[in-house]
């Protein structure tokens, strides 16, 4: 495989991704750890590819910083204060792990180009944790689901940037239906409510959250779920082609 | 001045400004016309300073290319496809414009780096009309206010850009009230339809409508509009601080 060199990507803009999952009732965000000493925990992120378009782009770092495919991601903000350079996680890195870096890479070209201000373009995606299966890269010791409320602090502004497309997540919820994405193909609406409680980390009143929930005229009802009483039994719902 | 070089700005990174008013039940948009022969329309847009934020980029831009200070920008979307440059529209210009440019304008180092593949965030503002006065710019013929149903035809992908932001407004009207920037500061129920279905593109029933803007729980009713005539006089409403 050609490995690409400085002048293959755009200069000063990188793209971060921010996987959300849905479990035990919890949001969780997908965070790779770093093989290196020092607790390193960094968002999928990576440069653009001179020949690949953004969307191209935020597709193949996914894929190669968590194994992740075939998942819808949306843009939601780029971040571009002035200060925002990896320089000083980067040394810090380097500075912890000695072994492998030596003295060189201080001084190399390559070096320059990745630690100058750049600006990131965040995506984000809504996946069900049941049909995808995280992988490692060879340049982290672990990826793991953690609770949005939770978070390891992460390097530079990612935890910042978790904070931006949780709002976005929240704006855009009854609009453009992507809550549905986290939960399971047929549902209670119970379970939509615990989603939603989830995500805006509040309760909502149970009477006015079902009429909310179907009044956006999207959900498809479907027979009662079996719990063996049947008069108690709630039904199950689906989102309508 | 000192007047910014090549290796001032970020390449390959700008930024494009959609400026949306309201006015005779019509949302317009603010394009300025490039004083060439041609007739090129852009909408405001330039590169990123390496010592500016890319919220100060916006700003300082908007100001450059309309006059136009102290209004809240946001970003709403990247704009990234791999073909996405201006060589097309430049080379165009040039040739039509022979007198003004030269020969030698094709050749000089700085039209290299203007015309590489270059990604846009998009920023959009809402302003009353009757609040701002846009001022063209010396490279302008002129600067106005077209209605956004009949733009006329704007360089690269501008169009398209106006129809993201358009897109985004209507998505995020109801949640972070940006509507109201459109309108003066008392208005009539009937005034807030109106706009609405200017942004939407279509009729709402008036009662629902009425509703549902009550809802939001974000107006303040005022005294009756005088019109002459006491009892079927509208109420005038402002936003609620």
């Amino acid at each position: 495989m050609h490995h690409p060199s400085e002048k293959d990507y755009i200069h000063q803009l990188s793209i971060d991704c921010v996987i959300l999952g849905y479990q035990d009732r919890q949001l969780k965000v997908l965070v790779p750890k770093l093989d290196f000493r020092g607790d390193f925990w960094a968002l999928p992120s990576g440069f653009i590819l001179q020949e690949e378009s953004i969307d191209e782009a935020a597709r193949r770092i996914l894929e190669e910083r968590t194994g992740i495919r075939d998942i819808y991601l949306d843009q939601f903000r780029a971040f571009g204060p002035t200060d925002r350079t990896n320089r000083a996680f980067l040394e810090r890195m380097m500075r912890l792990n000695e072994e492998k870096f030596g003295e060189e890479l201080f001084n190399r070209k390559e070096f320059d180009w990745i630690t100058r201000r750049f600006i990131s373009i965040g995506y984000y995606a809504l996946v069900d944790m049941n049909k995808v299966v995280p992988r490692k890269n060879d340049i982290d010791e672990s990826i793991a689901w953690y609770n949005i409320r939770n978070l390891p602090p992460m390097i530079m502004d990612h935890n910042e940037i978790v904070g931006k497309a949780l709002e976005t997540l929240r704006l855009n919820l009854d609009e453009k239906l992507i809550g549905f994405n986290l939960l399971p193909e047929t549902f209670t609406m119970r379970e939509v409510q615990e989603l939603y409680e989830a995500i805006f980390d509040k309760p909502f009143a149970r009477n006015n959250f079902q009429k909310k929930i179907l009044d956006l005229n999207v959900l498809e009802r479907l027979e009662k779920k079996f719990t063996g009483a049947a008069n108690k039994a709630p039904y199950l719902y689906r989102l309508a082609r």
